[in-house]
């Protein structure tokens, strides 16, 4: 390129692709709370940190996104300078089975590791909906028995509560996908020649929830219309088959234990051997759980769990919230799922010529943190705003005395900063400590310098409605809004009026 | 593509692109401890958290990485599906420079943020120099004077201190790109057709630490052969202006305050208005760090600072770790640069009608862990692994007991785990607690629990070699490497046996 062609073009505009978004200070401090809180739980379970790049292989992550439609879709490809192609990963599990593959000789398994961290999705973006978005995993890899499977239940109901969501206001739901494989192959839908209809089934069991008994039997059958007139086409099972399915679905639904389920369903499925043996994990879990005291409030096995992705194997489970939000459209709705995972006993072993068994789930991280702005369980710890140190005059001698003062709050672990902007106009030193919400402003004209002493002008006590500390009276009255204190006097008197500000806050709840 | 084609080879290879690593457990949570310590310090100077996704547009990000001979390269890119071409971020100030510009009427200015996180480039990997790493950058936009330079300064030294960093064991070097322009326009390399001599010029100055004044000169002039052979190609200046450019790096080398650089240097330079722009902002800096008490054992004015990035335009600043570390050719250098940033006055205004005057740094997280590392002030706090609840029968009943177990220490705030690999060779689950680092292994068959007791097993005790502890013998011998009690007893046992070892590590030192 020659000099002349390099001229850019006079104003190029700022704006962020579709589907990512900035994040403020309040979001990235309310994650850092959550994470910090799920990580306490995983490290008490004996599990310990381990992270992938974001670049993987694209061979290496394999096709496992949920939209089965477009394979060659849904990630964010490109070549390396080799003509190898490489993507960002989609999700945290397919990395780490790359990982635990690669590093198999080295590792002690059972292999109790957790994650936290970006993934993309090259989707359409939509309302919630973004390309690139935070997930915490933990996985078990070298573990064959649902007794593993049980625990991962138990750490993420715990998960739940630590996070300050009550009993009762969530439920692991559990169940298994030999269950499900079993139906599918008793209805005449086993083999690979049937994998499509497979998936229409399991998508329409997925909206139990959310469409009813009613809706699913259409979409297993006939299709569906909706609200807005939109047709769902149904996956054409003959009634009787469509029933049988429902009856799963509704098997679960109550809460029954698994011995309930087998009276109820074993007749029906008895020819399937996938289904008896995935029965018989899902009530070796309960006892499990129920033996730690986890069952039913916390943990309930429920045969509508579907679960999306196509590398499980076995258990599958979810963490719901079941409280009420008002959704986009006003409607009341369940909050829903948060998080989930099962077992993926295939996933490391395309790798090697051994199996690997392993089980994990992952949380969404955003979403539960919708859930807890939801039920103000989260943003509550306090963040103090920096003590302003204005400015007065703009020569070096004068900064220099400002921003000594500055690093004297600083040393004694006060918050504080020098005003960086321009300074001749006082205004906008004022303006700018009320916008960022300073507690305290400190002033030092040229009178004041000349007398040794400082003013510190205390704006929380000027903003405050008077009526807010009514039966305070005595108190309030005794608060100074600003004082004029020898240089020396600076640090402790900023002391004590921050420590004043915190009663306030204490004493107006 | 048809059913029969989706066949997968036989078998995957497990391997990450070039240039890309996973994270150990240690490495995670040295790094995490250190960014704690790093965040505190921006925190106590008023600055928040602000993030930006990993892709931007890549018009938006601009052509600041240090390799000018390749502006297309460096960077990882991909069109988006509506033709637009997207990078990943090499840097997180160009980014920030679009948040600005984006949210310009929502932002009080100075803004004072930070933030840690990936960024990418798409080079040559080598030894230490991956493809992917963590910086962790603070920024005040909005603030014009050098006042803010000068705090950017105070604030590296004393995220050194906080990181453990000793008062000599580093230097804040300051420079202003003014005062190398001023010199470069003085020896006649000023204007746009001479960008690429200046350049040359540049780096040749860059390598003032490495070649020493003599090579330097070599650089200027005719060109320097290293050791190998290798010949790099000299920048063709005339032995005066070379011995100009010499005369610039020797003055700051001794660490005289500003007026003695005026003093020495202003005869030569007089003729540039930038230069001695340059030094005048230098002397304030200088002033105002000195006011503070950071001059000159930790800030320190430097003319031979460079700096690499094409879009700095006033003070540039650089952290540097003086002491001696022994390089993997075995020689002992100075352990250079962690970190350092500068005033990019332009870089937001390419968005915006109007000048936004900004400076910050950026630390490369990586390579500050190594130095801590090195210094032995970096993963020291103490992780406990997990109390091994072992398994010695699998049917659901004992899996419940077991898990119970579990679920009790764990409810006492004890790091636990149950055995969650095949549980038929106890060998391997001893081999397992062994490798893993468990402090205690708790026990339970069939005649313990007819009893209703288990055995509490002190795995550090048995492990330990009995010299180490000589003179505590009273001590060690009142230990017990196992205990067999009853199953009520179990948490405030194995709560003693972990206070116990607490204590040991603490009598060993």
């Amino acid at each position: 390129m020659s000099d002349k062609k390099k001229k850019k073009p006079q104003k190029l505009k700022a704006r962020l692709p579709r589907g990512f978004v900035d994040r403020s200070a309040a979001d990235i401090r309310a994650t850092e709370e959550m994470v910090a809180k799920i990580k306490a739980v995983y490290e008490n379970y004996g599990f310990d940190p381990v992270e992938t790049p974001l670049f993987e292989y694209t061979d290496a992550l394999g096709k496992f996104l949920p939209d089965q439609d477009r394979p060659n879709e849904g990630v964010f490809s490109l070549t390396d300078d080799d003509d190898q192609w490489m993507s960002l990963r989609y999700d945290l599990t397919a990395p780490l089975a790359r990982h635990v593959a690669e590093n198999f000789n080295d590792i002690q398994l059972p292999y109790r590791t957790y994650r936290a961290g970006y993934v993309f999705r090259n989707e359409k973006p939509g309302p919630g909906r973004f390309r690139q978005f935070m997930q915490f995993d933990a996985d078990v890899v070298g573990a064959p028995g649902v007794q593993t499977d049980a625990e991962m239940c138990m750490m993420m109901a715990d998960t739940m509560e630590a996070l300050g969501i009550p009993r009762g206001d969530y439920v692991i739901r559990v169940n298994n996908r030999k269950v499900l494989d079993g139906v599918l192959e008793a209805i005449g839908l086993g083999g690979e020649e049937n994998a499509g209809q497979r998936l229409t089934v399991l998508r329409a069991m997925d909206k139990f929830d959310k469409f009813g008994l009613d809706g699913v039997f259409k979409l297993l059958t006939t299709g569906r219309e909706d609200e807005s007139g939109d047709f769902t086409k149904g996956a054409g099972l003959v009634e009787e088959d469509a029933a049988a399915v429902c009856d799963v679905l509704e098997a679960g639904s109550d809460g029954v234990p698994v011995v309930g389920l087998k009276d109820r369903l074993s007749d029906r499925f008895a020819n399937s051997g996938r289904f008896t043996e995935g029965l018989s994990e899902l009530e070796m879990i309960e006892k499990i759980v129920q033996a730690s005291g986890y069952l039913s409030d916390r943990i309930k096995i429920d045969p509508s769990v579907v679960r999306g992705l196509e590398y499980y194997t076995g258990p599958v489970y979810e963490a719901e919230l079941t409280f009420d939000v008002t959704n986009e459209k006003g409607e009341k709705v369940v909050f829903g799922s948060v998080g989930g995972g099962g077992r993926y006993d295939g996933l490391v072993s395309r790798f090697m010529g051994q199996p690997v068994p392993a089980t994990g789930f992952s949380i969404g991280v955003s979403r539960l943190m919708t859930a807890l702005k939801n039920l103000g369980k989260l943003g509550t710890s306090e963040v103090i705003e920096p003590v302003l140190v204005t400015v007065m005059d703009g020569d070096a001698e004068a900064m220099g005395r400002y921003q000594k003062m500055t690093q004297e709050l600083r040393a004694a672990g006060i918050r504080a900063e020098m005003y960086q902007g321009n300074w001749k106009k006082f205004g906008n030193q004022l303006k700018y400590a009320d916008r960022r919400g300073c507690p305290i402003a400190i002033i030092q004209g040229g009178d004041e310098r000349a007398e040794g002493v400082v003013q510190i002008k205390d704006l929380i006590e000027g903003k405050r409605l008077s009526g807010e500390i009514e039966d305070n009276a005595e108190w309030r009255e005794a608060r100074v809004a600003q004082e004029t204190v020898p240089e020396g006097d600076l640090v402790e008197k900023v002391r004590r009026m921050l420590e004043a500000q915190a009663e306030d806050r204490r004493r107006a709840g």
